[in-house]
């Protein structure tokens, strides 16, 4: 493969370079890349937006990540900040730090991600910002998105004997990324080594090219079904449950073996000798909705393909727990983020 | 001054903590920190948005730079951007990437300063990401901003025969900076040192806490002009005007004693043994804005306070050129960025 030199065309020749045959899909983009700010026109619609920065050696190992991937996740994970707000994703802004390591043709790999996972997501890529960087790859990303006002979903809505829903499946992801970890420590050293990934594919895919869950936000709105609170899960459905019930001033109990888990993913969880459950309630990157809807509503949702309830909404006063198999009750703790201790 | 680690906070606690008393200043915010993404309502303006990435160690320096300082003039160099298309900045998301090398009591600093720039240029903070970072610290900041609909400024309108104009002072934000590098080297070693900067205090607020120009966009308008395209500049008046040529398809000449430089700047450029002009043409960090206005609106703008006039457009075909006080002409070059050299 070549390697250009991103000295070879600067700063603004860079950008140029990537985004280059980018063309505008949303009536919303008047004016993309290129200026001092991009031009959005959201009429009388309530814009939305988020940012998600991700860094190299925290976010991401370029040892087992290709760059391609990385593109289309970083661009994934802000879309799927926008759908759990019931919004649709129109518009990103791309901020790079780069160090000297990587080449143009790097670069160009991680736009292609970015750009097809904004093709599949009918989404603009408007602007950004590229620097130099002393220290690996810097991927800041800002999201904004649209949706019809009153239709906004926040994490606050929770109400006492709403149910509480989740799509897809948990844990995946983590135990993906495990399997990388692991192949990654036995391929040191051993130049001739190639993982064999047979039966794991599915949880390589859910750790390295996640989709965020348009689908599900299409389905609900078809259903008819507008969520009282909502979130991604991209820390643990934990973590994130805590989060509903705290801004909701509300409690919640859900069942273990209501708890939606991949066949691949219980079988890697036996091969690693890990707790299942634990993976599917802390494990991070899965970008599945969690949602409550009312009672009322329990038969239209549970009939929404890849839509599971897994418990209800209680008083504040009754805590956040988790009912096992056996009956017993352990309490939800948030095992989130904790690299700066 | 205590020390708080990070650690005994947490991810959420520490957004919580540093966003707590954050009140919403404008209309369009309708829900800020707190959800997967703010919600802005926008109605029949159009959105702004722009996005700039700060790295240690290449963008600023902590030995000479206080934090709240840094946090001051990371909200600055956004809204500056917003006012170059003749919007007014509205809000801001902020993503953090922190080392352990910060204490809680860093970031309030941090904060405390980005917070006093909102309250100044009434931005609302309205969201943002922590994550550990493994290498000093980064700073992400996207700031959204609106305008009616037909006063967007773009780069691309200049004209031939337009006014060039510019705002402030250039070339004094630079020589603060080569001021606080020198400063840096004596100190080194020498713990009672104490640098004497009277008579250099502008250079040095340049540089550590500098000011966007809402002002000239207040005048501008207040007289009725609206430029016919507009640039901040960041990396010096060579590279702005060379962006304004190339997007508007045309060239310029500007004359080297219509350049507005101040007497500290030209003084310490002497001390240096620098060359004024240089420094002013190249210099980054001024955060002025660069504009035309139509020939005929050259009374109306040369009267504005703290605007001048210091050339005009051309055909593309004739380039771009500095007029020296000996009638000689120098091509501009544009002699921004090239850390990745």
């Amino acid at each position: 493969m070549n390697r250009t030199e991103i000295s070879t065309l600067g700063e603004f020749g860079l950008i140029r370079h990537l985004t280059d045959k980018i063309e505008l899909k949303n009536k919303s983009s008047l004016k993309g890349v290129g200026d001092d700010a991009a031009v959005l026109d959201y009429k009388d619609k309530l814009t939305l937006v988020t940012t998600d920065l991700l860094l190299e050696g925290i976010h991401f190992d370029l040892m087992y990540v290709p760059l391609k991937h990385l593109g289309y996740k970083s661009a994934i994970v802000n879309f799927s900040d926008i759908y759990a707000m019931n919004g649709r994703p129109k518009q990103i802004t791309v901020a790079l730090g780069i160090s000297k390591r990587f080449s143009v043709e790097d670069l160009e790999s991680f736009y292609e991600g970015l750009k097809l996972a904004c093709d599949i997501y009918g989404v603009d890529l408007v602007g950004g910002d590229t620097s130099a960087s002393l220290t690996g790859l810097t991927i800041s990303i800002t999201c904004l998105g649209e949706v019809e006002k009153g239709k906004e979903v926040y994490r606050s809505g929770a109400k006492e004997t709403d149910l509480v829903c989740v799509s897809g499946d948990l844990g995946s992801a983590y135990m993906g990324l495990q399997l990388l970890e692991r192949e990654k420590h036995i391929y040191k050293g051993e130049k001739d080594f190639t993982p064999d990934f047979t039966g794991k594919e599915y949880l390589l895919e859910r750790q390295l090219k996640p989709e965020a869950r348009k689908d599900i936000i299409d389905a609900l709105e078809k259903a008819g079904i507008k969520p009282t609170s909502m979130i991604d899960i991209s820390d643990g459905l934990s973590s994130e449950l805590l989060h509903i019930s705290k801004e909701s001033n509300v409690g919640c109990q859900i069942y273990e073996d209501r708890i939606p888990i991949d066949f691949q993913t219980a079988a890697m969880a036996e091969e690693f000798n890990m707790n299942l459950v634990t993976a599917a309630l802390n494990g991070g990157d899965d970008y599945e909705l969690l949602f409550t809807v009312p009672l009322s509503l329990h038969e239209r949702v549970a009939s929404i393909k890849g839509i599971k309830v897994i418990g209800h909404i209680t008083k504040a006063a009754l805590g956040n727990y988790l009912i096992g198999r056996d009956g017993g009750e352990v309490e939800l703790k948030a095992q989130g983020w904790n690299s700066l201790k």
